[in-house]
């Protein structure tokens, strides 16, 4: 603590704990102060949101007390007392696989931050109530890591992890918990890792850690393993539906987004609806059509051709980025282009042209999120069309870079990763854009 | 035509202009027959969403013709007798000023594609109905361009033509008609580089060429003039609220994105809500705040340092983009990265360190879209923080880049470049998140 803000503590008798409401450039600004780290003039308090901020004591123009209240849910650190072992029940089995993520983690009160700490047997434990359903048959760590780490042999290890134990007669299905930053790559990833799937695959992250009151990890979790044991066959996430704590949307993995930095509710269906309304007690609702559980023979096609990029446009950019990601070797190009694909036609199409002159794939998706691509409607889009850029309908940007990579390591020959990038594997591309899915 | 689809012709005694069902890979497809381009054996229709589309004919199995229907206002070419006049009148009188895009376009029915070719005197008379309750001053074409193809330097002549126009004291503000696929960023531009706005510079665009029955355009264009000559002084997009004809959103310029590639009330409102609700009948509702018309003295000040980039992180992103960007004289960057702002820990952040330690700024931002950064939650995040990054709380990613240009061209300094980017100029960072505006 610098010596100003050691002051600034005396001088209101400010001890960590205590609710305080200040003036903060002139904004109230209310919240429990936590312990401080040592850096800078800066008073570090937990807002009702649950996250910290830090206000910089030099703009504090007044300082007032609140009376905590008891029982204040929002601001409860909820302890666990974890027993040790799994319970052997006659109910349905599946396998957790925990990678780390938000969902497996505390509030470090030294630093004020959050790591990555819980194990997923002890995740398991915090859910007790999954054992009236369902039995945990396995809990397996392949690796722990907050997801923005995530790297694509990390999608393979998952999907290693996911076919050894959906091969097992008694797993009915897999719950793996991850960081929410990543889920839906990784959600896209073993949606195509995993071939002629055959049991649910259930990715399942939370937007708060689960040492706090207001997580949404034990809901996420209740209705992910409900998933898990039911008659889906199909990857996809299962997280908050909406801002309360009624129901989750399982929903399709291909075409998932993390759609809001903070909101429990922020994993949205794209260009599609969810495929399941999930509730805690059991309940469940079918959204849209899915692939059931069936007696295919499983296949893991976990391969990744890493040396892609996938390239947001943006007014100004020039060819010469493509052309250095070329001189390094890369394979192919997403591109996240404007409106129903556009790029700039003197500064980037040339640089496709020459792409494909090389043999180099170039993809078209668009920054819009929402609709599909379409390169037939503008002159301008004939002239990329004709520079050899392919359109990838409805596809996500996020969906089109993994599914790439995954193509990519089974053929470089550019005709055959066009049809396979068009091929639908796993609900990837709508055949025809519904009108009630915008913003949904 | 090739044989082919010339013997295709042939076979079923088809013409264009008519309108036929067809089954292509087994479903069914719907359209008028429009001329057909020389390429492949593509039989290329009319759908009834108004886009074109091309079906390989090896793929049709079967084709019926469908009589037409009399007055079916989506295949319905409009024809304008165009007044070659502008009339004189009492109204209260504002400026357009037409860039080209999709609302200046025509369907070229011999490539069968878009392109701009309508000039702003034309769409003026189009409009009719603006004439009974605003003037037209003047007609400003500085430039005819699609919007993709626009540069920052075409963002500076449309901020002079504002300018030049705004300061007649009989010009109670602007229209800007402009393409839809860059408007977003042209309008935050604008919100920088016209300083103490005193009166209204309305965006508009539309989603459909103004030669087709379906198009937005009319609609957009009067709401846009009632918009002109309100009493709100802000940069804003005036667009279709909703599919239906029957009122547009005026969105603050810093906060809008074009988040449907076809839709035509594609431009939401990002985490706040939009400034107004605004029917043809002249009829407004005020949704937000906004800055009320006045008599300061609007200043220009359109300046853009180009050489920045926008870049998306992806996961196995490397450091090595960055640095390409720095050894070719990068003066900032905007990073879209995950979540609260995350980005790969060991790949990424390295090179950020670096770009610090070289006096270049890098802001982050997040490509979930909606929702606010925030750097001080996570441990990683607190990596990235020491590593020199900035977040830019709820900005967009597109405000961000086109800001960070503005304020490069004022000052190289990086603690000054800071300042100026947390600074809140046009409403591009709001000070609390609303809980009502997320998929709004």
């Amino acid at each position: 603590m610098t010596a100003a803000l050691a002051g600034f503590f005396e001088k209101y008798s400010l001890h960590v704990g205590e609710r305080i409401r200040v003036h903060w450039k002139n904004m109230p600004v209310e919240g429990v102060i936590i312990p401080q780290p040592s850096q800078g003039d800066i008073l570090k308090i937990k807002l009702a949101s649950g996250y910290n901020t830090g206000l910089d004591i030099n703009h504090i123009s007044s300082v007032e007390k609140i009376p905590s209240l008891k029982s204040n849910h929002s601001e409860k650190i909820v302890e666990h007392t974890l027993p040790s072992s799994a319970h052997v029940t006659n109910r349905p089995g599946f396998s957790l696989i925990g990678v780390g993520g938000t969902i497996a983690s505390k509030v470090n009160y030294e630093t004020g931050g959050v790591i990555a700490q819980i194990t997923p047997d002890e995740l398991s434990e915090m859910v007790p109530q999954i054992k009236e359903f369902a039995q945990i048959k396995q809990v397996v760590t392949p690796f722990t890591k907050m997801s923005e780490d995530n790297v694509p042999a990390d999608w393979i290890r998952i999907a290693h992890a996911c076919y050894d134990e959906l091969i097992k007669p008694d797993v009915n299905g897999v719950v793996v918990s991850h960081g929410t930053d990543t889920l839906h790559y990784t959600a896209s990833a073993l949606s195509f890792m995993l071939r002629n799937l055959n049991k649910p695959v259930v990715l399942v992250g939370s937007q708060r850690s689960s040492d706090r009151g207001s997580s949404d990890s034990v809901m996420n979790l209740i209705c992910s393993a409900r998933v898990a044991i039911s008659d889906i066959a199909e990857v996809g996430t299962c997280m908050h539906a909406t801002t309360s704590d009624d129901y989750c949307f399982f929903s399709r993995g291909t075409s998932v987004r993390k759609m809001h930095s903070t909101r429990r509710d922020a994993f949205r269906s794209i260009n599609q609806l969810p495929l399941l309304k999930v509730w805690p007690d059991g309940k469940m609702e079918k959204v849209s059509e899915y692939h059931p559980r069936s007696q295919e023979k499983l296949s893991l096609d976990a391969v990744f051709e890493e040396n892609i990029a996938l390239i947001k446009v943006f007014p100004n950019m020039k060819a010469d980025v493509l052309e250095y990601y070329m001189s390094k070797g890369c394979k192919g190009f997403v591109m996240e282009a404007t409106g129903l694909g556009h790029v700039h036609t003197t500064n980037i199409i040339p640089a496709i042209q020459h792409a494909t002159q090389k043999g180099i794939p170039v993809f078209i998706t668009s920054q819009t999120i929402y609709g599909r691509v379409d390169l037939n409607v503008y002159t301008n889009l004939r002239l990329l069309q004709n520079a050899g850029a392919i359109g990838l309908e409805d596809m996500l940007a996020e969906t089109a870079y993994v599914k790439l990579g995954w193509v990519l390591a089974h053929t470089k020959e550019r005709e055959k990763v066009k049809e396979m990038m068009l091929t639908n594997y796993a609900g990837e591309i709508t055949p025809f854009s519904r009108t009630d899915v915008f913003l949904n």
